[in-house]
């Protein structure tokens, strides 16, 4: 980075690797700060993940949830932004590299979040795509808008099936908002789209190892979720570990379940990041931090959002890897550096960050949701409502809330999934109709 | 089509291929027609193809100018889609061929369009991209937005100024249009984003190989959209024939100019279906077709839409390729297949297509436009709102005229260009920052 002409500050530099929700609160949290923040991310967007799977099942397009990290800090003059991939951090020399060069840092905040883990089965990753970027987004729209396409000319009943059948690996938040939706699309949205196939008979099977949806919930609430579910036509496997998944089939034990149509919502694990640091992950990768969120013997490098892994003080247990907690570890981080360039570090200990629980929720459909809230319960229509709310607030920056408000209420009366687009190429070939779609760009004729 | 178990039906079979405006006219102006339409297109959507250069700059997302084929025809009965590219005709025995079989037909309507022509310079292609398809705009989008980021990092200044030179060649509505809204972007849109760099020095250059801009509107107003492109800062290269392209220049004779960011808006051909139907096509590839918009000898094939080299009887002049003529060329195809299959053929005469002009129109930048409408000359503002009115009103069943509406008018007063997202993988290395983006995806860190 020497190539920044501006580079001559003798300002404290803080580096900050992810422009998610951590980082980039703790970017904003020192705008008044007299420090140089260089924030660097691989994608020259902060997504509203929340709501990633929405644009996964065509009812919002990535300019709805996500917007230019450049643009949120443009008014912030202390900061610039990097589009650039981390490669790996000399902790000894404060340097962090990047494929063309390396940067110093006096402070280092890692924000890298996590990926999808397929538990060692990386293979499975081409088969059954996970939900945590706009472009797995988009690759999964395609495969479901496309299953259906190949579903209409096929002649066979039992390779039809196959193709009409969604298997959602995972019943955490995500798992449990895409089986809801992708069940919507087929039951609602385009039965009257098609004439050789009912969408209404397609099958969307929700597959959980443990014996309950919705771990971070109370256990009435995911009671409740799967009761939705289930009403909805949505078939809930609890119990029930994948232990293959190949070409048009998932595993689970000795039982073959036929499906063209595998989303992967079951683990993730701490980005590749975390285990070129040297120091101790969990089992999920994720670096384990002390408790003011640094690597041991380093106070200077900080791990946040959900790459941290850090127990919650009052509970015993790890902090969800959830927004508001990202949010909260992002603030905490700028103020212990705030405090320390402004008083000088010998002069302020560091206190523990502390989590506030403030709740969860997760939406089932169209107008039903489950939430726990400040240790309130809520579900139903009430709950979806405050679903929206949440989720529509924060949408600042981006498209506008208006638009998506807008766009959400069309969809709401009308069921229209007006994003029901078929953009870009498929990672998997898919047989439609009279060709194949995927692998190989179609050529320019019709 | 052998699969379809509904194809027993007796009733006259038309087969539309292409699902543009002349395609999707046809379709819908068959609705009342004791007729079975299928309609094949290599994509699932429309598209509302006048404003996709707002795509490619950042101000309007996909959804929002186009909408699957499907929905549209969702509830005309007689008419049913296929994802499918077609790659030939038996025009002999009445037989369309696809990758995966044949498809038999009374009737077949070829609207298959145009692609880009790079006048036997093939090899252009991935240094200059198009604008035809929805994928061309994103990868146009990503191309304009990594030129700013690999800009922000370069030490060289002039280095710096060719990533920041931005060359539309063709001075078409496309090419107004889109150097006018690149200008904008960089003056007026993304200054504040940037550190390092003054975006507001980028240059567009745009050039067109004929004496003028717009040719298929009247003198005066092409002199007009010169001059407001020339205030808004846009070089206007006239009598400028490109006569080479490689990687960061344009030639055009002996000169030389460093550009990174090179589009293509200069000429078109027939889609390659055209030259496989062994009839005479014109200098574009286009098919020259009978004054009842058949082939010679084939009174049961059209062809439709650009794809059609129709002469206008009026003017003797070839009916341009715009929407507005794709529009009654496939309502005009719809007339005679219902005349004819509902009186029979030998009882009806077809009349010759006759091309009603209506104008034409271009924007040039936020506020600014040429029109000529029905032989009245608008220039200016009260152009440009004219402009907007007739792109918004054809925006039905997208996703709603009211959103676009919306964007457009914080657009507008926000010059917030909010769909500024880079997604995807672009088809060019684009070393930016640190790092190289493109050709390889990013590894999972971040």
């Amino acid at each position: 980075m020497s190539q920044n002409p501006s580079d001559t500050s003798p300002k404290p530099r803080v580096l900050i690797i992810g422009g998610g929700f951590a980082g980039l609160q703790c970017a904003m949290g020192l705008a008044d700060a007299p420090v140089d923040i260089t924030l660097a991310d691989r994608h020259n967007y902060h997504l509203f993940q929340p709501l990633l799977y929405q644009v996964a099942t065509a009812v919002l397009s990535p300019a709805d949830i996500a917007g230019p990290i450049r643009r949120v800090l443009r008014n912030q003059q202390n900061a610039r932004v990097v589009l650039a991939r981390l490669t790996g951090v000399d902790l000894q020399n404060k340097l962090a590299r990047f494929p063309r060069g390396e940067v110093a840092y006096d402070y280092l905040v890692l924000a890298t979040g996590v990926t999808h883990s397929y538990f060692g089965h990386d293979d499975w990753a081409e088969l059954a795509p996970g939900l945590k970027t706009v472009d797995d987004a988009l690759e999964i729209r395609r495969r479901v808008l496309l299953a259906y396409e190949a579903a209409e000319w096929e002649a066979d009943p039992a390779a039809r099936q196959a193709k009409l059948t969604f298997v959602v690996v995972g019943g955490g938040p995500t798992g449990v908002e895409l089986a809801g939706a992708l069940k919507e699309i087929a039951a609602q949205a385009i039965p009257k789209d098609f004439r050789n196939i009912d969408t209404t008979t397609a099958q969307v099977i929700l597959i959980e190892a443990s014996p309950r949806l919705l771990a971070a919930l109370p256990e009435a609430l995911a009671e409740r979720a799967l009761r939705d579910l289930q009403q909805m036509g949505v078939q809930v496997r609890l119990n029930s570990m994948v232990t293959d998944i190949c070409e048009g089939a998932v595993l689970i034990g000795d039982e073959r379940l036929s499906a063209e149509n595998i989303i992967w919502a079951a683990g993730v694990r701490g980005s590749e990041i975390a285990k070129t640091l040297g120091c101790e992950l969990d089992q999920q990768g994720r670096v384990r931090v002390k408790e003011d969120l640094t690597l041991p013997e380093h106070p200077e490098v900080f791990a946040v959002g959900d790459l941290a892994h850090v127990v919650d003080q009052k509970t015993g247990q790890p902090v969800p890897g959830i927004a508001p907690a990202a949010i909260q570890m992002g603030q905490y981080v700028a103020r212990q550096i705030r405090n320390e360039v402004t008083s000088g570090p010998a002069a302020t200990e560091r206190p523990a960050f502390r989590y506030r629980d403030k709740g969860g929720m997760a939406t089932i459909g169209r107008n039903r949701a489950v939430a726990y809230i400040f240790g309130q319960r809520f579900t139903g229509f009430f709950a979806w409502l405050i679903w929206s709310l949440v989720h529509i607030i924060p949408l600042i920056d981006f498209r506008s809330k208006l638009s998506v408000i807008f766009t959400w209420i069309l969809s709401y009366f009308s069921l229209s999934k007006s994003a029901r687009l078929i953009t870009g190429r498929t990672k998997m070939k898919v047989k439609t109709a009279l060709g194949v779609i995927g692998d190989k760009e179609p050529k320019s004729e019709e």
